[in-house]
């Protein structure tokens, strides 16, 4: 049991709150210790160092603040010299799809907003701070967030529910001039592209001549169709609960794909999951629980590739998914293969300050889901092996500095024309992009 | 020079953003200071303990955070608890009234709202975040404010121009169940009344048989005027750039006092500032420098009290204002009896949140300003020591405690009867409102 275990458990055994236990995934002690690692929340704000003087008083506020305000005002850009600005994101839900719970409210989200916020700081080295909306109305989503953006330089979206989400996102992408992420949508197409790259490697195919059938059309299933099209798959269907709703010859897929939802056929599926599974080599999961069963494997190729990333119940159990398949993934801490968000969005964000990115683009997508992918040496790739844990130390620098080089090869760094980088006061990583 | 300020040269030797000197007041080096302190903002976000494991990343994040996510949507309330809210401040600013310096814009403002926030948590353990609107509307910022108060436990809005402040904190007020405080206004009127009630003893009058002229009637100015008519005044008057515009027979100015801006005839004066001179016993100025000579504190009666507050230059300079009056106070911090806004509201929103207050009212600034007053002991009372000093440590808990009970006796308090005091995750000082 580590110190900070220690210290929860200890925080736990004072008196909390009363909490009527609606699942009995958890006993009563885990949910104490839940509890009480959440009490009185999970983050901190605090000053870089002390003001400790009238002097230093007068340096950081009034009157000397009013010189960096007036600088400022000058030039916008001395922002990310003189503020946080250049180091801070905002995570913002509306409570819609919180976590895998449905639409609980924006304030039953905040814990989970604070647990980003907390995971931002310690991988990364950024400043999140949460931003729970009391609104679920798209048009106030999008004026709330550009109103509050001068005090960051990205923002991080997160539960929000589909079909909402690619409107929102992409209208505040419009709107601003800094990177704006859906995580439950591009987190999860770069982590899953990624592993992908990695297990057609343990099975000897090729991204382009595989067949992938994407289950689930939500907003991490419609981007992880985008992703993959824009990677180079060529056969892919998708599933929904009508079936097969996703389908078409690959060039008009292809050429689609940045306006996938509006192509699939909700109301009319052309066949059901078992059709789109026949033959298939890969099954990418982000449904819900059981849905496939060791029959359903039968349909597909030889030696397939199950990313079952449903939680906490995985499309396939675990014990079916290592009998039957030739690799196998969850987004289970407690099984090997964990295709976790954690590994993109905290390395994303932190190369997109690093390089004043105004964006986060497609090129950066695949350019990072490369990136992770490599992370696996040669050696030890398998099919217990496909993608780095979210603790290596080496995934946020790498997916920093993939993300810092596509931003300049497509022409979205700000860094390297309107500062100097070798200046910049927030680099966490010091990746020189002008080096790659 | 202490630590931090050597820290602070240090980092002004290194290369810094060039910026055109537009004031004489400051040389190269002292701005070098200025801005080597601001360099990469002020402050930062922090993780309250490490994830140093998959089992503790699986307790504050998922899946045991859905326990917690459900706790909060089945119960509100608690998420005073189990998440920061109870304890964070969204420092909010438009943008449009930046300290002395006008309407900067709201990137400009920035600076000056992170020193605020690093002043909330150094003197009263509270996490603000700044929020930077790109709106000066209205209603938008009524809705922008509205829609992110879920992630907040309270509002303090900074720096929004008059009279627009006056409608926005009203509104926002009306709209949240949380404190919203317009800092301009209410921090300053509570500072001052302070100040006053404690000049008053000095020269042996009492607050309603003096004359009281205020000078300036924007944000300070109005509430000055509101709060002093609370607190007993009788006889005001209210002075612009136009002159003389509010007075009024005693009675009709109490009754009239929430509404105050709706009767001041800012475009048919009645006389001029040395016509409300005639008698007076103090002058409050909240408007501009070196408006007053000694030529007219020989109209005001004997023993003229003069709270010359414009910054960085008083209406009355410093020399003349120690000859020829007898309590002399401004908002310097190089002079004695600097009447600062820091005195107030750090220790306000420190109680509002250990009550769980779900506004500011009168009441609480009315009992603040005497908690400060009382804070200057009868012995060590005198016209160069009329009100505390920023970094006396007393004040913060005293104007605390001064919120919490005013809101227990207003019956705005919400720990007393939602929360229970003793549990409450944030309470900082530890201030058992029962005991009270």
């Amino acid at each position: 049991m580590s110190v900070i275990e220690k210290t929860i458990e200890a925080s736990a055994n004072t008196s909390l709150p009363h909490v009527e236990q609606t699942e009995g995934t958890s006993s009563p002690s885990t949910t104490d210790r839940i509890f009480g690692a959440h009490r009185g929340g999970k983050i901190r704000v605090a000053g870089k160092f002390p003001i400790d003087s009238p002097e230093t008083l007068s340096l950081v506020y009034t009157p000397g603040v009013g010189h960096v305000c007036r600088a400022i005002a000058a030039d916008p850009a001395q922002a990310y010299q003189v503020t946080g600005k250049g180091n801070s994101v905002a995570v913002v839900t509306d409570g819609s799809a919180v976590l895998g719970l449905g639409n609980l409210g924006p304030q039953a989200a905040l814990p989970a907003m604070e647990g980003k916020a907390m995971l931002f700081r310690q991988l990364a080295g950024i400043d999140a701070w949460p931003i729970c909306l009391n609104t679920q109305d798209p048009d106030e989503i999008v004026c709330t967030v550009t109103a509050i953006a001068p005090s960051f330089g990205g923002i991080h979206l997160e539960d929000i529910s589909a079909p909402r989400c690619f409107d929102i996102e992409s209208r505040l992408q419009d709107a601003l001039n800094i990177p704006v992420m859906h995580d439950d949508q591009h987190g999860t197409a770069v982590v899953v592209l990624a592993a992908l790259h990695n297990a057609l490697k343990v099975t000897g195919r090729r991204l382009d001549q595989v067949t992938i059938v994407v289950n689930g059309l939500g907003a991490a299933g419609i981007a992880c169709c985008q992703l993959l099209l824009a990677a180079g798959a060529t056969y892919l269907r998708g599933c929904d609960r009508q079936g097969l709703v996703l389908t078409g010859r690959p060039q008009a897929l292809r050429r689609a794909r940045e306006l996938l939802p509006d192509i699939i056929r909700y109301d009319r599926p052309v066949g059901t999951l078992r059709d789109a599974l026949q033959g298939a080599h890969v099954f990418i999961g982000v449904s819900a629980g059981n849905v496939l069963t060791p029959d359903d494997l039968k349909l597909m190729a030889q030696d397939p590739i199950v990313f079952a990333l449903a939680n906490p119940d995985p499309e396939l159990p675990p014990e079916l998914g290592y009998r039957y398949c030739r690799v196998y993934a969850t987004g289970r801490s407690d099984h090997p293969n964990q295709i976790n968000n954690l590994l993109a969005y905290p390395g994303m964000f932190r190369g997109a300050l690093d390089s004043g990115a105004t964006t986060f683009n497609e090129s950066m997508q695949l350019t990072v889901a490369s990136a992770l992918a490599d992370l696996v040496p040669a050696h030890s790739l398998s099919e217990h092996n496909i993608i780095p844990g979210v603790f290596d130390p080496h995934v946020v620098p790498a997916v920093a500095k993939a993300v810092c080089r596509a931003a300049r090869d497509t022409g979205v760094a700000r860094a390297s024309d309107r500062l100097d980088p070798a200046q910049s006061p927030n680099r966490y990583f010091s990746v020189n992009i002008a080096e790659n």
